[in-house]
């Protein structure tokens, strides 16, 4: 059966999210529908990126993944359908997919990018501040049925991209930046642990603490304790033990991160 | 297959909407279930009413909606399904579907009330304060497989009746009212784009502050600018570009919106 | 079709959820899946328990009920697997199931429980942090397909049980708690009506107030009035008629409720 993700800012309240999957199931009625997010935060392209890139490689191939973060509604942004590796993905065209494509880029998967101009997959009355429901979920729900990429507009291959928070090396170690953090409170960090190349005894310092070593999980250290382990996507994080992290240092998104290597084990 | 979407004051924190699930796919397996809303706020069934009705129209024809916003739960209120035009609905009979109602008499669409008295179609045992999983679920099930409307109770000819707010005609223009805030702070009022006649050069007072003209969309304004649009339903609203209206002007539903349409024009 | 229900801690925020339905869709395409709550509180085994135990007995005969409250993730905590009479659960072995196993024990229903040892059923690489999506999701998937309970790992005789709260005797009536507050404030307490053997003339005492008698539903009562009545699961519950009775008593969860059985009656 067809897998559809929908990933927004719309939040729950308003009933939007349930009208794109009326207007879904009217074009493609087996379709399955999973919400990612829609707490992301309004018009935060940037947060939008990174949850549908976290959680899209878990959905089988040939899913379509709908995602409207899109402050530029109704101006002549670029409406978007891709294939990006083994998944399709269908939304504005203003940096969305950016940590998607990165990635498919390094892989060497296949990408292919359309600009969506055919009306004939829309609905007919199209709104100036809901495209969300008038282009992009019944886009999504003819790629999901089988309609073919090329058929819903024209190629394109400059699609708009992010500029990338990324950690960079410095002469202690890295320099390192918050990019998620969690409902629990969990601070992940943009620095891959493959980057450390094995190493668990580094300094982490935030917000003018000090945290020692990466262990393996939260269950290693006491209740309430401030630790580093590695997140589920490979990336550092740093977490206070059933307890948040991001309370106990005020942290926000984009703080500093110093990652140091003790020099004596160089 | 069959569609069944979901309408609450329920919230989502205590899995009554989940348990609703369950009793629906142990009658219909097959069914699609879409949540609409469950932050309705607490027995506010105009709020339900409103956001049912903006919904409702993008589903599948057959489609069951069941809505759950019940402060007579447990009292001699009468339970209810009717078909509205294409869809079918199921609920509380306290004016949770007026706005479909009067939507659908205006368009001279099937209006077939039933009074659910066929306890064939309810769970075994009734508690006192959860209908929405003892009797509209099992009942909007049975619906959603096939059962007829007709078996599932007595006919009727007087659903409640909400008292609609509504955009009234002045010597200057409208006076119009706030009816729905979402959850960017956009400001929907009752007054259809429709009743202007294509004038885009009319001016909107509301809280001490007035905006001019009707623009396109969001992006035709500057960042923080407080500006008019006409919404996805067809109606105007009032907006901040990238920001939230009603946190600016601390609005609530119900507020004034007065609309002058500048005589010279005239 | 095979449904499978979820109850965590993540949220809705940052895409676990969603993450997690699309590794069950890559293993088990035709699935559907309701979500009964992700808003357990941050690492609260009861209150997860709670919930589950509540919402589970709706579900069609051999529905999959995957839950993660998991603090111990990570380490050697013991990842299960178990059927509860009817119904199937997956998750950490914590107390998560505690009340769903209590109550099929006093039924006298089937119970087998499986440590879950084979990783031929989880994702190929397994997350310190993320059992939800790494170990569980899949292997409630593979559940759902039709793989049986014992191919999953070994059985074991011994879950990790909670202590549960019990409403007790003493020489008035009972010594009850709250147990679930929902949201709309209303507060359940683990007194269940069939202690009380009919009578309806107890008094309740609680947070320095009072409430007299217990009514059929909320609209037996004037607006703002505090009142008991039977919740949807056979427990005492006190509550507001359109109101919430946790913010006008500030009460929380464990809370005590002296409930009392006026001697002129015994």
């Amino acid at each position: 059966m067809p897998v559809i993700s929908i990933t927004t800012d719309f939040g729950e309240k308003d009933g939007f999210v349930g009208t794109m999957k009326g207007v879904i199931w009217r074009i493609c009625p087996e379709a399955q529908i999973a919400d990612i997010t829609h707490e992301v935060p309004p018009q935060d392209i940037l947060s939008g990126a990174i949850a549908l890139w976290r959680a899209a490689p878990f959905f089988p191939a040939g899913s379509v993944h709908l995602a409207v973060v899109d402050p530029g509604v109704g101006t002549p942004r670029r409406p978007m359908a891709a294939q990006i590796g083994e998944q399709y993905v269908v939304g504005p065209d203003n940096g969305l997919f950016t940590y998607m494509i990165v990635e498919a880029e390094k892989a060497e998967r296949a990408l292919r990018y359309i600009h969506l101009t055919n009306p004939a997959y829309w609905l007919p009355e199209v709104s100036r501040t809901f495209h969300g429901r008038d282009i992009f979920a019944p886009v999504a729900a003819h790629l999901a049925r089988g309609v073919p990429l090329e058929q819903l507009g024209t190629p394109f291959e400059d699609p708009v991209r992010l500029e990338l928070p990324q950690a960079k090396r410095t002469p202690e170690g890295w320099m390192a930046h918050i990019s998620v953090i969690d409902s629990f409170g969990n601070l992940t960090t943009d620095l891959p642990a493959a980057a450390l190349e094995g190493r668990r005894d580094v300094v982490m310092r935030l917000h003018g603490r000090q945290v020692d070593g990466i262990v393996e999980s939260y269950g290693y250290r006491q209740k309430g304790e401030l630790m580093a382990l590695v997140d589920s996507e490979g990336y550092i994080e740093i977490a206070v033990v059933n307890g948040s992290a991001a309370r106990l240092l005020e942290a926000k998104i984009g703080d500093d991160v110093h990652v140091i290597l003790p020099r004596a084990n160089q």
